[in-house]
């Protein structure tokens, strides 16, 4: 058993961090109950003080989650999304064995604004499709998009289509688009209220705020803005040499 | 200019925010200061309450900092680090023209416990050198780092090697390995406040945790945690179809 160093320089709650994680990731399954705070102490010889800053940062981390008047539990394993090949939500989730749903919360015809029109390489006032999408898989709301598409490429797209197809199927299929390439720019930010609720998360952890640009040859066809909930996802990529 | 649409079902601050950051982005440079909350509130005409809710998220997500009695300030722009080929830290800093500095904070060679074995795929009680590093570039801390590595495939590495020599360096050029491919797995998390403050972050924002595994051939030649500031870094990753 891993032991807590006391006259070591790092601080009493990160080292029971360290050994409590060592147990959900090795010794415990979703949603198994960890041992009460007072059993935790007595364990480790430390203070109540300390195992309850170790449990808050462990919440915090999206490692468990507290059950009011229950006690604290092994949160779920986060999905391993590969960023090695192009993938689509709906794809990846029914590798998974998931069944994916996308609920479509808004759907406009805009105006391309400065910023949109810059990331699309389009010019200002452009026409371009504006929806927001609450991606579940197997009803867990796992990602909260916002995609514009270029109006003039895709025409006559609807709401009702993007309800039951998915959207790179409608690029492909419909309209003969070949998805290329695309580009993600990836960085953690604190979930806003507004999105922790859309998202149902049970506490407040970070997010992954993901843009996406995909090519059709040199033309951008989709550029996104993902949250993707950070006690949910984590995401791998290979790195060659040379 | 774009508008403050009261009508509209997301949240008055949402839109704030995404005024502001379209300006911060495309108006505004490093260290600029922002109007005050006044002026915000008179502009887009909307409550003290929306503004305070706005600039503290922005805080958050680090688009911008305060400084006490002196206002508030557009954040520095992050680096971009693509995630294509295979990076070292002080290569990608050398390249931006900055100086990379890396501070061991601490140098221990032990006996890997089984979660580390069970990352390199070793053997539990094989010895491994551990050691944490702060990373700096032009004297500002950007990543902290825990690295492990093989000690019977590299003997005799010292705390002032890893002081004066790149870690890449070393292993290359001292012990003729080859950095076939590495693997890199990274979730947002929250900062821990021994973190924030060994990484001198001027707010709590999230940060990027990257697990990273360097492959020769076959062989795990180095396994390291990194805590990437989520204020200074983003990624980038480029995804091809088939």
């Amino acid at each position: 058993m891993k032991k807590i160093d006391k006259t070591s320089r790092i601080p009493l709650y990160i080292q029971l961090m360290d050994i409590l994680i060592d147990e959900i990731e090795n010794q415990m399954e979703e949603n198994d109950q960890l041992p009460s705070e007072r059993e935790i102490c007595e364990k480790y010889d430390v203070s109540r003080t300390t195992v309850r800053q170790a449990i808050s940062e462990l919440e915090r981390d999206g490692y468990i989650y507290k059950r009011q008047g229950k006690g604290t539990f092994v949160a779920p394993k986060k999905l391993n999304q590969d960023l090695i090949r192009f993938y689509s939500f709906t794809e990846e989730m029914k590798k998974l064995g998931k069944t994916p749903v996308s609920k479509v919360l808004s759907f406009n015809i805009v105006k391309a604004d400065k910023k949109i029109a810059f990331k699309m390489k389009r010019n200002e006032g452009d026409l371009v499709y504006e929806f927001s999408r609450l991606r579940l898989a197997d009803d867990v709301p796992m990602l909260l998009e916002t995609t514009y598409v270029p109006h003039d490429r895709f025409p006559g797209i609807r709401k009702a289509d993007l309800e039951k197809t998915p959207l790179y199927d409608i690029l492909r299929y419909r309209f003969g688009a070949s998805l290329t390439m695309a580009e993600e720019v990836f960085r953690p930010v604190m979930t806003r209220e507004f999105e922790m609720k859309m998202l149902k998360m049970p506490a407040e952890v970070p997010s992954l705020k993901i843009e996406r640009f995909t090519y059709d040859g040199d033309a951008i066809i989709e550029y996104s803005n993902t949250i993707a909930r950070g006690d949910k996802f984590k995401y791998r990529v290979r790195l060659e040499n040379q």
